[in-house]
C-alpha cells in the first residue's frame, strides 16, 4: 500500500482515578482461571503500597518487576518471555505494562514473543512480526515517549537498537490515569518530556509529514510549550495536558519520522548506554544547524527549569568506539530520510558525525 | 465505570489517492465468495464514473444508492438491512460507507442491525445494541460532522431524533482520502465544516470537558478556523485540513458533549426535516447569550464567504409545532447538561425555548 493502514489503540480510558477501572477493564478478557494476567512493574514501585496494592490481581495472576535503569533489551525480553512460559501451563490472559516508555516497550515486546518462535532480536525491523501477540495493555506512569500509542517497541539487540515495528505492536487498551505521574523525579520528568518535544520538531520539520501527523503534532507541541514554558508549577492541568502531548506526539509519527536527534542518540545508547530521554537532550543541545528554533526554544526550557544536560560523554571515546556510534546513526536510514531528504548521505558523513558526536 | 472506556476506530489510512487501497484494504476481510461487501453510496455520485469505477467490486459485491437529500431514518436503515438479508443468503462480509455523515451513519447503523433483532428504532438510547455489527468501513466524502470517529449514528425515528450510541457502533475502519472533498457545492462545504466547529464550541465550553476532549477539540477549532477564517481558497491543503478537523473535532466528543446548539437543532429537524449541518447553522446564528465569542467568529466566518443562513423557518408554526419542537429539545438532557450544568432547567424553560425557535 502507499499510505500506511495504521493501526490505532483500539480502547483508551483517560481521568484522574481511571486506574481504579483496571479490574473491570481486564476481566472480560480473561482466558480462564489458568492464563494469569502478568503484570510488568517499573522497579521503583516495589513496596509502593498505594499503587502497588490497586493492582487487581485474581487467580494466579503475577506481578513481575523490571528495572528501568538500563534502556530494554532483547536478551531480557527473551528472559522474560522464557520464564513465564516455564512457569504457566497456559498462555497468558495478556500482559499488562506499569511504568515508563521502558515498561511499556516491555510489555509489548514480552506480549508479541509470547506468541511469535524465536528471539525479539529477529525481530527487530519493519513488519517482520507475523502472529498477534496476546492481549496487552498499557498504563504510563510517566509521560513523553508516545510508547503508549506507537507501533514500535525500540529493543537493543546483540547488533543494533532498533524497534519492532508492526501492526501487531500497539497495545490493545491503554490506561491514561494522569495522578499516576505524582512523585516523578524532577530530571526525569524533563528529559522524557522532551523526547516528545524533539519527536515533534523532528516530525513537524521531516520531509515526510503529511496533514495527519501534522495536526498530531502541531497539537503535541503546544501542550509542550503550555507545560515547559508557560507555567510556574507542576499542577494537576499540567499533568493532564503531558499525558497529552505525549499521547499526541506518538501520533505525529504515524505518517512522518524521527529524525537526527533520535537517530544520533540511538548510537549514544547503543555504545554508552545513555537512555533515551537523556540521550535525546545530550544529542538535540547540539543540532541548532539541523534545527535551529527548536533548539533555541530548548534550551529556554533547559534554563527556566534548572536541569543540567551532561556532557563529556565522548571526550575519551576511542576510534572504535566512535566508528560503533557512527555505524549505528547511518544504520537508521529513515530517519535521515525524513529529516533531510533522499540526498541525506551527501550531508551526513562520517567524519561530521564524528565532529558531533565529539562535541557531546 | 466512572470513565468511559472510548473504543477508537482501530485503522486509519490518511492520504490523497488512499482510496485507491480500498480492495487491498478490504479483500482480507471478506468471508468467502458468497458474503458480499455492500457499498452505501451517496446518490449525488450515480453516474460519477471517476469515483464508481474505483469501487473494488468483486463477486457478488454490490452498490446500493442512498439518498442524503434526508436526514438519516430509521424505517430506511431497516429498509436497507431487511433488502441485503432478502437478496444474499449470507451475512455480509462487510459494509462500506462512502459520502457524508448521512451515508456514514447509514453504513454504522445497518451493519449493527444486521446483526441485532428488531428495528433500529429499539437501539435509539446509550449502549443499547447487545452484538457486535459486521465489518464496517468509513469513507467521508464530505468532512466536518464527525461521523467518521464518533461512537453514534444518529438515526430519526418515529419518536425521536437520537443516535445508537454503542461501543460497537464507530467504525472498524476509516479511509481518509481529502481528494474526495472535490466538488462539494459551496454552501455544503460551509454547513458541515460549521457542524465541526459548532461540535468544537458546544464541548470546549462544556462543563463536561477534559484535558483530552480539550486537546482534540482546541486542535479541531484552530484548523476550522485556518480553513474558514484565514485562508483564501479551497485548495489542497485546506482539504486536508478540514479532513483532519472533522476527526479531531469527532474525538473531542470522546469525553465531552454538544450543547445548546445541537439540542436546539435536533428539535428543528425533527419537526421540518432541517438538514443537519444547516440547522446547526441556523440555531447557532441565534446562540449569541450562550456563546458569545463563537457566535461573533461564526458570523464572520458566514460574511466572508458569503454564505446565505436561511430564516423564518418558524414564523408559521403553530402551538402544537412549537411543542413538538422543544420536546424533542428537551429530551436531549446531557446535552443541557453539558452545556449548562445540572441546573440546566432553571434557564431552559419551555418559553424561553418558544422564544429562540421564534427568532428561527
Amino acid at each position: 500500500m502507499s499510505f500506511r493502514n495504521f493501526p490505532m489503540v483500539p480502547r483508551v480510558v483517560f481521568g484522574r482515578g481511571s486506574f481504579n477501572q483496571l479490574g473491570e477493564i481486564l476481566e472480560p478478557k480473561r482466558q480462564g482461571n489458568k492464563a494469569p494476567f502478568i503484570f510488568l512493574v517499573d522497579d521503583v514501585f516495589r513496596g509502593k503500597v498505594d499503587l502497588i496494592s490497586r493492582i487487581p490481581l485474581k487467580h494466579n495472576d503475577k506481578i513481575i518487576y523490571v528495572s528501568a535503569e538500563e534502556e530494554p533489551k532483547t536478551i531480557y525480553v527473551d528472559d522474560i518471555r522464557d520464564d513465564i512460559k516455564k512457569e504457566f501451563k497456559e498462555t497468558p490472559s495478556g500482559i499488562i505494562g506499569i511504568g515508563g516508555g521502558t515498561l511499556l516497550d516491555y510489555a509489548k515486546a514480552v506480549a508479541l514473543m509470547l506468541t511469535n518462535p524465536g528471539s525479539s532480536a529477529d525481530y527487530q525491523g519493519w513488519d517482520l512480526v507475523k502472529h498477534q501477540g496476546v492481549y496487552h495493555v498499557g498504563i504510563p506512569t510517566i509521560s513523553g515517549t508516545g510508547a503508549e500509542v506507537s507501533r514500535t517497541t525500540v529493543l537493543t539487540g546483540p547488533e543494533r537498537k532498533l524497534g519492532m515495528n508492526s501492526d501487531y505492536t500497539p497495545f490493545d487498551q491503554v490506561v491514561l490515569d494522569p495522578s499516576l505521574l505524582n512523585g516523578i523525579p524532577k530530571n526525569q520528568w524533563f528529559y522524557t518530556g522532551m523526547d516528545c518535544y524533539i519527536h515533534c520538531i523532528e516530525s513537524l520539520t521531516g520531509t515526510y509529514l503529511n496533514a495527519f501527523s501534522q495536526s498530531y503534532g502541531e497539537k503535541s507541541l503546544d501542550l509542550c510549550r503550555e507545560v515547559y514554558l508557560e507555567k510556574e508549577s507542576i499542577d494537576e492541568d499540567s499533568q493532564d495536558k503531558l499525558m497529552m502531548a505525549s499521547w499526541h506526539g506518538g501520533m505525529s509519527i504515524a505518517y512522518s519520522q524521527v529524525g537526527v536527534a533520535h537517530a544520533m542518540s540511538y548510537g549514544l545508547s547503543y555504545l554508552l548506554g545513555t537512555k533515551h530521554g537523556v540521550g535525546n537532550c545530550i544529542v538535540f543541545d547540539q543540532l541548532g544547524e539541523f534545527y535551529p528554533e527548536g533548539v533555541k526554544e530548548f534550551k529556554q526550557m533547559v534554563t527556566k527549569h534548572g536541569i543540567d544536560i551532561p556532557k563529556g560523554l565522548c571526550k575519551d571515546l576511542t576510534d572504535d568506539q566512535f566508528d560503533t556510534m557512527i555505524d549505528v546513526a547511518l544504520s537508521l536510514v529513515p530517519l535521515w530520510e525524513n529529516a533531510l531528504g533522499k540526498d541525506w548521505q551527501k550531508t551526513i558523513t562520517r567524519k561530521k558525525l564524528r565532529s558531533m558526536y565529539e562535541l557531546m
